[in-house]
C-alpha cells in the first residue's frame, strides 16, 4: 500500500485530502526554495484550478508577509517550486488550497508541520476558508493512511456528521473559518531539523 | 447555505451578482496588493470575457488615477492579484465589471465598501455603465444572501420593474449611468481598519 | 433600446458600424492612455482579424507620426488600451479599421471627433481605405441609432446606391479613398475638454 | 472591381500573385518602419507558412545586408510591420516569398518598385527562388488587374508555356533563378518621393 | 538490434527503463551543459508529465546543491539541455524521474555513472522515490539490452517477486526509498575522462 | 524536375534525405547567421520532432565548441536561422538530425560541405548517430537527384543490403556511428568563397 502518512521532518511537506478519478486519496503538497528571482513553478499533472490555488496561496502570503512573520525580501531572492506527487494521476480542483498555503508558510518560516494531520479546503484572498466536496471519501482515505487529525472548513461539519460514527473512530476533527486558524492549527512553533536561514 | 453577504472589513472585497450554470448567485471579487513591478494576475476559473473585465477596470483606473485620488506611482510598485471564489465554478461574461472596478478602487484607496451592497454591470473605457442580463435571477439570489442594496445600470431598471413587487421587499435599488456614480455609491469615505499606507 | 449614438466629449471614442451574429449594429471603439512603456492591449471579445486591425492602425500611426502631428516620444511613454464594448458579443473582421485609426489619432492628438458620425472600412499600411460588406444592414442600424453622417470607402458607394432612397433620408454620406481623408472628415480641430498634455 | 494594380509611389508596397479559396488574385505586400528595437510584426490573416516567408525574407536580408546596400544598424533601431490586405481572406503558402523580400528591400533602401509588375515565387536562405503552383490562375488574375510584367521562377516557365498564347497578350514575363535577380528586376534605382533617411 | 546498454564514458548519460507504446524498452537520458544563463531545455518528444520530471529533478538539485557537493554558481552560468532519444517515439510518465536526477547530478559533478546499470522510479521534492508501473516488461527489456543491475523503488519489490525467477538470472536488484540512495548506488566517485571544470 | 543536388558554394547548406507524405525526397537544410544575441529561429513547416533536432544540434555544438574549433563567443553575437524548403510540404521526424548538425558546423566554421553528398540519421547528445526509417525510398530519391555519396548510420547498413544492387550503382555509402565521423566525412577543410570572419 503506497499512500501512508509520512513524517513531518521536512519543511514544506503537508498532507492533503483529495478526490481524484480513483476516489478518495491522500496527497502530499511539497515545496522547496532555491536561490533565484522570485519565480513560482508548479508540477504534478495539475489542472488549471489547482494551479490557481498555488498562485492564490503565494499572493496571499506575499500580501500578508508581516503578519505571518516572513521577511518579504525572501520573495525576491528565491524561486519556489511546488510539486504534487504522483505525476501519473491528473489532479484538479480548489480543495488543496489550505494544504498549499500551509506548505508555503512552513517553507518560508521553516516551521515543522503538526504530526499525523491532513486537511482539505478552498482558500480566498480575504482570508476565509471555503468548504469542499467529497468529504466522506476523503475521510475514509485519511483513515486508511493512518492520519489522526483532520482540518476542515466549519461549513463541512455537516458532511462529517452524516458519516457513521464508527468510521470516525480514532480521528480528531478541527473546524476552521479563517486561514489564520489553519496556520495556527497546522504549524508548530518548532523549526525543522537543519532549518534553512532565509 | 454557503453564499451569504459578508462584512466589509477588508479593502478590495466587493459583492457581485452573477449568473452561472447553476443559476443566479452572489460572488465576491477579492483583490490584494503585494510589493512588485505592476503585474496583474487573475484567478478564479474565469473565462476570457471576465478576465478582460479585470483588464479594463485596471486600465481605466490607471488612465484616471488623479481624478480617483490615486497616486500613480502605486501602479509600478505593487502587483495586483484579483481572485473570484469559488474556484470549482467556471465564470464568464462582462457583468462583474463594476464589481471589479469597485474592488480595485477600494484596494488602491483602502476605503471601506458600503455595507450589504451588491452590484452587477458592464464597464467601458469611456466611463459609462452598460446593462447586463439575468437581472431577475440575480436579484432573487441577492435577497437569499441578505443583501440590502443593489446597484444596477439605469438601463436595467425596466428589468426590475417586471419583477413581482413582493420579491423586491427589503431591497433598495440604485441606478447608475456612469462609473463615477458606482464609486460614489459603493465606496465610503472611511478607511478600512489597518489600512495599508501605499 | 441600448445602442444609440453618444456624445463626442471624450477623446478616443468613435462610433463604428458592425455586422455581428445579431445583424447590423453600431459599436464604439474606445481607447485610453496610461503611463507606461508602449504596450498595446486590446479587449472586447475580438477575433484575430479585428485585433490585427488595432495593430495595423497603431503601426500606421507610429510610421506616420510626424505627418499626423504626433510627437513620437508619446509611443514609448504611454500604454494604449483599446476596448470594444459590449463584451458579451464576439466581434471580428477588418471593418472596424478606420474606426480604430480615428480613435487612436483622436487619443494621441486629444482632438474631438465629429458629432453624430459613424464609419466602417478596412485600413492598409499604404494609406488606402478598402470597402467592406454588410453595408445595407449597417446603414439601417446607424439610422436607428440616430447617426447623421456616415463615412465609407468610395468603393462602397455602389452598395449605398442599391438601397431604397427612403431609407437614407436624414443621412449624409462621405466617401473616401485614403486614410488621410478619414481623419480630415472625422476629427475636428477642437481639443476635448480637459485634454491631456502628452 | 476592387483588385487593380496600384501605383508604386510608396516604398515597401509590392504586388504579388496569390491563389486563395476564391481562385487566382493579386495581393499587396505592404511594409512599414517605425522607431523601435527590431521587432517584426505580421498581420493579414496569414497562415503559418506565409508568416514563415516573412521571417525568411527578413533573416535573409539581415544576413546579406552589406551586399544589399543596407546599413545593418537599421535593424536594431526600427520595428518592421508587414501587412497583407484584405484581412477577411485567410492566406497561406510560400508563394509570396519573393514579394515579401522585394517589399522589405524596397523599405530598407527606400527604392521605388518597378511599375505594373507582379510576382510569385518561394524564397530560400541560399538565395535560390523556387517554383510555385496555380500559375495559370494567377496569370489570368494579373491580366484582369492590368499588370504588365510578371516575375516568376525559371522552373515555372513550363507552366506558362501551357497557357493559350492569346491569354498572355500584353504580358511580359521575367524568369529568375536567384533572389538577386528578383531584386535587380523589381527595384528601380530611384528613391520614392519623401524617402525616409534611415 | 538497436537498444543495447552503452558504455558510461560520458557524464550525464544514464540508462532508464521505459514502457512506451511498443512495450518495455530501455532509454537513455542525456544531458549537457553549455555556457549560458541558467536555462533548461528539454527535447525527445516528451509528454507533459515527463517534462515535469526534468523540472522536478532540476529544482531538487538546486535546493540541495550543497549536500550534493555542487557549487550553486554553476546554475547561473550554464544552460542545461536534457534529451531523450529516440525522437520518433512519444514518451511520457513520471518513471524516468530517478534517471533524470542521476543524469543531472552526473553532469554537475562530472562523475561516472555505474556500469551496466538501469533504473526506473518517480521522484519527489521531499527526497522520496515512488514506485512505478510496467516492472515486468521493463525488466525483460533490460535483460535483452544486457543490463546487469537494476535500481528500483523498494515498493516495486513485490512486482519483481511476481516474475518467474528464471527471467531474473544474471540481474542484480537494488531497492531504494530515497533519492540519496539512488545517487549513492548509481554514481561512482570517479570523474569521467576529460571531465569539465565547472 | 525540381529536386536536384545543388552545388556546395554556400556555407550552411547541406543535402538531406527525407521521407514525406509524397515519398522519398531530397531536402536542403539551410542556415544563416545575422548579428544578434544568440537566438535560434526555425522555419520550413516543420513538426515538433524536427524542430527538436535543430535544438539538439545547436546545443551539442555549444557544448562541444572547442573540440569543433568554434569560438564560443560566436553564439552570443549572432542569431541563427535554420530553414528547410519547400514551405508547402509539412516535414517531421528526427532523421534530418545529422544534416542539421552538418549545416550548423559548416555555418560556424564557414567550411565547404563535400560535393554530391546526402545524408540521413538521428543525432543524440552523447554524440552517437541513430538509424532511421525509409532507407530504400530515400536512396532511390537520392539517385534521381544525382547524389553520388550517401552518409548513413552503421545500423542502417542492413537496410541498404536489402536493396537490389542494380539500384545502388553509382552510389558510394559511408556508414558512421558517431557524430564526429559525420563531420569528418561531410565537411572539407576548405573555406567557402567569401567566407565570413566570425
Ligand atoms: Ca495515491
Ligand atoms: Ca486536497
Ligand atoms: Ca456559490
Ligand atoms: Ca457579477
Ligand atoms: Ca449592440
Ligand atoms: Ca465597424
Ligand atoms: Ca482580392
Ligand atoms: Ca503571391
Ligand atoms: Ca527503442
Ligand atoms: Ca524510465
Ligand atoms: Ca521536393
Ligand atoms: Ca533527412
Amino acid at each position: 500500500e503506497r499512500d501512508k502518512y509520512e513524517n513531518n521532518d521536512v519543511a514544506g511537506v503537508v498532507t492533503g485530502l483529495a478526490w481524484t478519478s480513483v476516489g478518495g486519496d491522500i496527497l502530499f503538497i511539497e515545496s522547496i526554495l532555491s536561490k533565484g528571482k522570485g519565480n513560482l513553478s508548479i508540477t504534478g499533472n495539475l489542472g488549471k484550478v489547482m494551479k490557481e490555488s498555488a498562485t492564490i496561496a503565494m499572493e496571499y502570503i506575499k500580501a500578508n508577509a508581516s503578519q505571518l512573520g516572513i521577511n518579504p525580501d525572501v520573495f525576491d531572492k528565491y524561486n519556489v517550486h511546488i510539486h504534487v506527487p504522483e505525476g501519473a494521476t491528473p489532479k484538479d480542483g480548489p480543495s488543496a488550497g489550505i494544504t498549499m498555503l500551509t506548505s508555503l508558510v512552513s517553507l518560508f518560516t521553516q516551521k515543522k508541520v503538526k504530526k499525523s494531520l491532513a486537511m482539505t479546503g478552498e482558500i480566498t484572498l480575504r482570508g476565509k476558508v471555503l468548504p469542499v466536496g467529497g468529504i466522506k471519501e476523503k475521510i475514509l482515505a485519511a483513515k486508511r493512511a493512518r492520519i489522526k487529525e483532520i482540518l476542515l472548513c466549519a461549513d463541512n461539519k455537516k458532511d462529517v456528521e452524516e458519516i457513521k460514527p464508527d468510521y470516525l473512530k480514532g480521528l480528531t476533527f478541527h473546524y476552521v473559518n479563517d486561514m489564520s486558524q489553519v496556520l495556527d492549527l497546522a504549524l508548530t512553533n518548532e523549526k525543522v531539523k537543519n532549518a534553512k536561514t532565509l
